[in-house]
């Protein structure tokens, strides 16, 4: 080895790739807990968990997102058989996949959700990164709007849950066949793809940055004014009848569930997801000062067929962990994460090491989380390691304890001591 | 759209790509089985969870395991920003490139564990995928011998907690020291690294395929002979002292935790993880049909010094989703997996199905997983599905039970109904 050899070994760096998190303990315990609050919820409501890989064949991407999409957002690269495989950067597809292929044995409706991780090959930045876990949650195989119902009732309690307010955030919820309906009615501007595709970014933004919304109204050429947007001057009873969009009717039976904070807006657009084909909803932070789409979803009809397969309707949303972890930040809603271990065992002596361990495997099977303590470091320097990790109760085995199987446990909070016998012990 | 273009989106496949697997609910099921009994046996033991990303910077690998594994057996590509990357393929690398960036902060030791999806580019076959899942457990700042004995006694902890009895697996312990003082006295024929690992993989084949090792014994130009390795005519009390092995003491430590189906086995290699330096060890499968090695681990003092920093004591192991789940399968220790939901509501008519979405939430401010139905199909077909799915109990909802507030709980299994009111119903 030569010294540049062994400088570059030295350096070798410890960050993590660009854009991705590493996980230290205190990071996973508050991804564990909004994980656990996903699947607590899903599961209260009847949806069983699936699963897949994070590489997919790129294909089942390019068929709904066009080519572009596929190689300039996505890690897509080719495997050593030639196969051009694919980072999945949503789980919609995958899921559509999966549904497609055993349809006939899983007998519809299904209620299904994941976790998957994602990947968008973007410059990362705050609530960007490349790489991050999303909630999913679809029903399928119901066209009424019971389905609809029920997707977005599931999302505010998993809000609720996380102890947020109905005041905390809103719901919008619009319909996609009404923006296709405006998009006819506008004309000329909205023929291209590509025209109605800037409309919909556009009105993406009315709520998130109105000052840029109001100046691109005047820029597209078009006879879509701010008042036609908000709905100032439109017979909504002759385009409700025509279009036959229930709005009205869901709002209704949310408040019916308790749902106080769901509103109508037909300009709800969900960005990015060009599938949604009726429904779609969107669930926004109302604080003042960081007025964000916190997540959203909507009814996607369409999807299956792309494996050649019959139409499945289907409701869904992805909810991810960045921007989730944000608002409960912004809204104190984090509670204290504890160490999960309950007691630490501490050793007077080294030699004592080994009754701390056989202690420990019966604390164990009593159903108690246990660490013991295998340095030569005094009493007080594992006490305080223990400390530091919140670990709030320790045990000091010394002689007296060896041989009596009596011991003191200390709350390293309260500072209180109870004297204890083994057989009687409990947490 | 022109006719092949139409023919080509009706054939996009409903197959993941080649190797990974799907999870489907019954599938995920098992795997979230697997995963508990890891987290819980690891926070038992006071270890905390950690994660990262699948994506590492690509030399990351290539500093202990060289180019040609990194190119050969992994997923490596270049991104946009020329930036090499690769999936990771083990968690080892990773958890102490983490645990070297925070040493200070984090103070030893450290108990640590991760439930990583790992990557190798092979050919699938069975047990052999690309993609599997592996529960990694390390244990970070301990010299002694005590680490070792934690270490190996949780994963044996895990196998118990699974079900399997101590007759079931074997834990085979060796030391990597003694392998190299052997390859020392072996002469010539190992003083290349090349043969050093021929040589390894030879030993590793002893217990695996006995035909193979003992023909791979005569064909290597060396004195080993089978009587060496076996340790018949060695002066073990000379070696032991000279080399400072501990392994006696290991067993009899473990004993004492009523471990009793551990073993010395010097020949113990624990294949394809050249970064071990001292203690290791190897889990056996007892079906003397099929003796497999189910997973390993040991000690690896070294690693956390790649990235310029002090050395580390370090003993962890790593065992795998579809090892462990072909052992439980084969073993008979997966328990029949319940569906989540505990109710399903059905509706005598359609219009019920707001009454039942009602009731839904309430029941599941009680605590209990609660699906709705909300189609028009007939009862008969609504507890048909239920019944398909595993979910134990229904309740239907008609006139009467919207007006009085009573209903029928029938369990599908014994066929027993009771009646109870909304108020005192209790699962």
């Amino acid at each position: 080895m030569t010294n540049s050899d062994r400088n570059k070994a030295k350096k070798l760096s410890t960050e993590p790739y660009k854009g991705v998190r590493d996980f230290f303990p205190e990071d996973m315990a508050i991804q564990k807990r909004i994980f656990g609050v996903w699947r607590n919820i899903c599961e209260k409501y009847g949806y069983e968990e699936y699963g897949a890989s994070v590489l997919e064949p790129a294909e089942l991407y390019r068929a709904k997102t066009g080519e572009e999409i596929v190689n300039e957002q996505t890690y897509t690269f080719t495997d050593r058989g030639s196969r051009e495989v694919t980072l999945r950067p949503e789980m919609t597809p995958t899921v559509a996949r999966m549904v497609t292929a055993k349809r006939r044995e899983l007998g519809l409706p299904l209620r299904w959700y994941s976790i998957p991780n994602l990947f968008r090959y973007e410059q990362p930045q705050r609530g960007r990164v490349r790489e991050h876990w999303q909630l999913n949650v679809d029903l399928f195989g119901i066209d009424s709007i019971e389905a609809d119902i029920e997707i977005i009732s599931l999302a505010h309690q998993i809000m609720k849950n996380f102890g947020a307010k109905d005041e905390d955030f809103s719901i919008k919820i619009g319909d996609r066949r009404w923006l296709d309906w405006l998009a006819v009615e506008l004309g000329d501007f909205t023929k291209t793809e590509e025209n109605k595709k800037k409309l919909f970014r556009l009105l993406d933004t009315k709520d998130k940055d109105p000052e840029k919304y109001m100046r691109g109204l005047k820029e597209i050429d078009t006879n879509l004014t701010p008042e036609i947007v908000s709905g100032k001057g439109i017979d909504w009873e002759a385009i409700d009848k025509k279009l036959n969009l229930k709005l009205k009717q869901i709002i209704k039976r949310l408040e019916n569930l308790s749902i106080t904070n769901a509103r109508i807006d037909l300009t709800t657009v969900v960005r990015g997801f060009d599938y949604y084909t009726g429904v779609v909803f969107e669930i926004f932070d109302t604080n003042p000062e960081n007025k964000r789409s916190l997540f959203g979803g909507g009814r996607y009809d369409d999807l299956t067929s792309l494996f050649g397969g019959d139409r499945i309707p289907a409701v869904g949303f992805g909810m991810g962990d960045v921007t989730i972890r944000n608002f409960l930040e912004t809204h104190k809603l984090l509670p204290d994460i504890k160490n999960p271990t309950e007691i630490h065992i501490c050793t007077l002596e080294e030699k004592f090491i080994p009754n701390a361990q056989e202690l420990a495997v019966r604390l164990r099977a009593k159903g108690i989380n246990v660490s013991t303590n295998l340095t030569d470091r005094k009493v007080g320097d594992q006490i305080a390691w223990a400390d530091k990790r919140g670990i709030p109760k320790i045990i000091c085995i010394g002689d007296e304890e060896a041989k009596t199987g009596r011991f003191r446990v200390k709350d390293l909070k309260s500072g209180d001591e109870t004297v204890t016998a083994e057989s009687e012990f409990v947490l």
